[in-house]
């Protein structure tokens, strides 16, 4: 017998009829014996209906009442599968985040969970009932409702599964798990049956949307074994654990590849090569709450140098704004901004253990005439920036060039 | 400076205008220097609508998760309005029953408020901010979140006002004020400026559905001055007060007429007149969870007796199952049902000291013809149950006969 914490995101609960699906599937982990923890987010549409009400009123409504507002949204839910699961005869208590309670700051609408009282869930569990909790919510220490921001009810899953010591997490979403890559870009994109959580990390921030980073974060720091599966489709999904786990020699170098279309690219170029410059071009950047992903510095033989970074496509507009104005201050000849790239990634742990990986990227790449702009490399990853044009082509070629389609599962 | 309790029901809060516009109201009065709780309900519509969707699910869904789901409905306008309020530059805060807290019994759906922790609303007050507060809400002593059953939120609205000991509670609703009987079916009616509790309350039980019966004795109970008034007109609206505050010597006999068509006649005919019959004739319908209204009986010289009494008239199917079998245990004849009746009532204080109301009464009613089938009478009220039929006439008959069109506000 074993404690799951099931997750079941907007989609899976979008209709009374889906919630009732819902019950069946945690009907049947309880008929095998399982102790079950259930949470959900939103019906979907729900949460963009109420936004939609407060930003009526105004744009950027008070935060504390927005989560106010905000997490009635899974308060309907958590009701509802209590009475779809009551009414096939099996106990069920709903909590609130308040009533759990989940601990957070009172940063309204991104709090951070600080501590999970798990002594009614205990008793309720002990009692043979499921527990359903409202994912994305919780309370700060003055009794206010905080959220934790969009898509936090993974991590809400993640961090319950922690706190109980449940021997899994099931984040159930409308994919079977987590691919080599998006099966909409690349055909021979296959479902991986194991990924490491700092593989998973890595393809979640350069571009997988599959899970939120922050609940993969929690996943990895507090050792919990995360499951990816469809809600409405049998199958095993994808394991997500620590490393160690992975005792399959024949473990390929590359896991997966990643990519985005949400950066840009911003260069200030005949920058004087003096010592600090760059912190002097990057740090009104970072006071205006921008956020920098690749930078890259060249050294050059006159006497200037040409500094490169991406941001955000929706801050670019805000950026130039800002370099306009350094750029005088530290005598730079100009600032050159394109839109028009993208990131692509290859991701693995194996990576650690082989030489000659980047190389093989490269070659791949230059087979097909792509340009590379940019590097970026992690001990498990290696980025590049390339024109937007070519990114599908890249992404094929890559997986193609890493033996991807050959993985067995 | 006063501290009020102001109570908007759902019409008044069922569109983001609307909510504006009591916004608006609150801050006029803020802005005269008052203190200000808001009590509001779910904006109209919302309520019908989360409970069609547990009704998907289960015709009597589990009651505490029927209250989890249904209380969101007023969280979500609590956080509307102080939005509304913010944005227009005043302070304001939200409180669920939970957060407030309105410790409340188990009774899910119909839950009686047990004690009210005025701290957190009075620290507020006391910042100047406005507090806003569901309706229709508690929490009990385990942290379940429970209601008060619908139109609780006027009991809120007292409940606060008394927990507070504020000035005035103030009922905000689609009529201007109490009217001397229902303007729709006696043109001469007129808006009362002041009417007793006690009157208060024996209108709402005969029918008048200006006020919640549990509210208008919350407030008698704990003399709080109730004022029902226009959500979206001007004017001073009826105010509920005590007997004493009467010291207009011109006070009408008769202050309202009252009726309703919610209930139904069932005669057990023929009984045997011995001791303790009507008990062993009533005790299975009280048994059976059937409220009884009026109940005449009347002796006879053949040693038989007839005992009427009335029913809701949704009872009276069952209430006739359980008298079929009550029937020949008693020996009776038959049972006779008739759901074809109606309620009249004449309330006021004034016939505690007048002589001759009930004559007044009967003689109006005869000289229309009317046959009184049933009569009840307390101090300060006399009830006849008459055919539906005669309804609307005798409404008008004795809205002349007591001079109520005479009344000058």
């Amino acid at each position: 017998m074993s404690l799951f914490v099931q997750k079941y995101g907007g989609t899976s609960v979008g209709t009374v009829e889906r919630i009732e699906s819902v019950a069946e599937k945690v009907i049947k982990f309880r008929e095998q014996g399982h102790d079950m923890v259930v949470v959900v987010s939103a019906m979907s549409g729900e949460t963009n209906r109420l936004i939609g009400l407060a930003n009526q009123i105004q744009e950027n409504p008070d935060s504390r009442e927005m989560d106010v507002l905000v997490s009635t949204g899974e308060q309907v839910t958590i009701a509802l599968l209590c009475m779809a699961l009551k009414k096939r005869g099996y106990d069920a208590r709903s909590y609130t985040g308040t009533q759990v309670k989940i601990l957070t700051d009172s940063a309204h609408t991104k709090a951070r969970i600080q501590d999970i009282d798990v002594s009614n869930m205990r008793a309720d569990l002990d009692a043979g009932r499921v527990v359903v909790v409202a994912g994305f919510q919780g309370v700060d220490e003055h009794g206010n409702i905080t959220t934790l921001g969009r898509g936090g009810s993974d991590t809400t899953g993640v961090a319950l599964a922690a706190a109980l010591k449940a021997d899994e997490c099931q984040i159930y979403t409308d994919v079977d798990g987590v691919y080599t890559t998006d099966p909409r870009v690349c055909e021979g994109a296959r479902r991986l049956d194991k990924i490491t959580f700092e593989e998973m990390l890595e393809m979640a921030s350069q571009g997988s949307k599959v899970l939120q980073i922050r609940a993969v974060e929690f996943a990895g720091k507090y050792n919990v074994p995360l499951r990816v599966l469809h809600s409405f489709q049998d199958g095993p999904g994808t394991l997500i654990t620590l490393d160690e786990d992975f005792s399959d020699m024949e473990q390929p170098v590359v896991s997966g590849i990643a990519f985005n279309r949400d950066e840009a690219k911003v260069t200030v170029a005949g920058v004087p090569d003096t010592p600090g410059v760059a912190a002097r071009i990057l740090a009104p950047i970072g006071a205006a709450n921008i956020e920098i992903d690749v930078i890259v510095q060249n050294a050059s033989a006159d006497g200037t140098t040409d500094i490169t970074f991406t941001v955000h496509r929706n801050d670019l507009e805000k950026a130039k704004t800002v370099l306009g104005k350094v750029c005088a201050d530290v005598n730079a000849r100009e600032v050159i901004a394109d839109d028009k790239i993208a990131k692509v990634s290859i991701v693995g742990v194996g990576m650690r253990s082989h030489a000659g990986v980047a190389s093989k990227m490269f070659d791949a790449l230059a087979e097909d005439n792509i340009n590379i702009q940019m590097i970026t490399t992690s001990e498990i990853k290696i980025a590049v920036i390339i024109d937007e044009r070519y990114l599908e082509l890249a992404v094929r070629s890559l997986h193609k060039a890493f033996g991807l389609e050959a993985i067995e599962n």
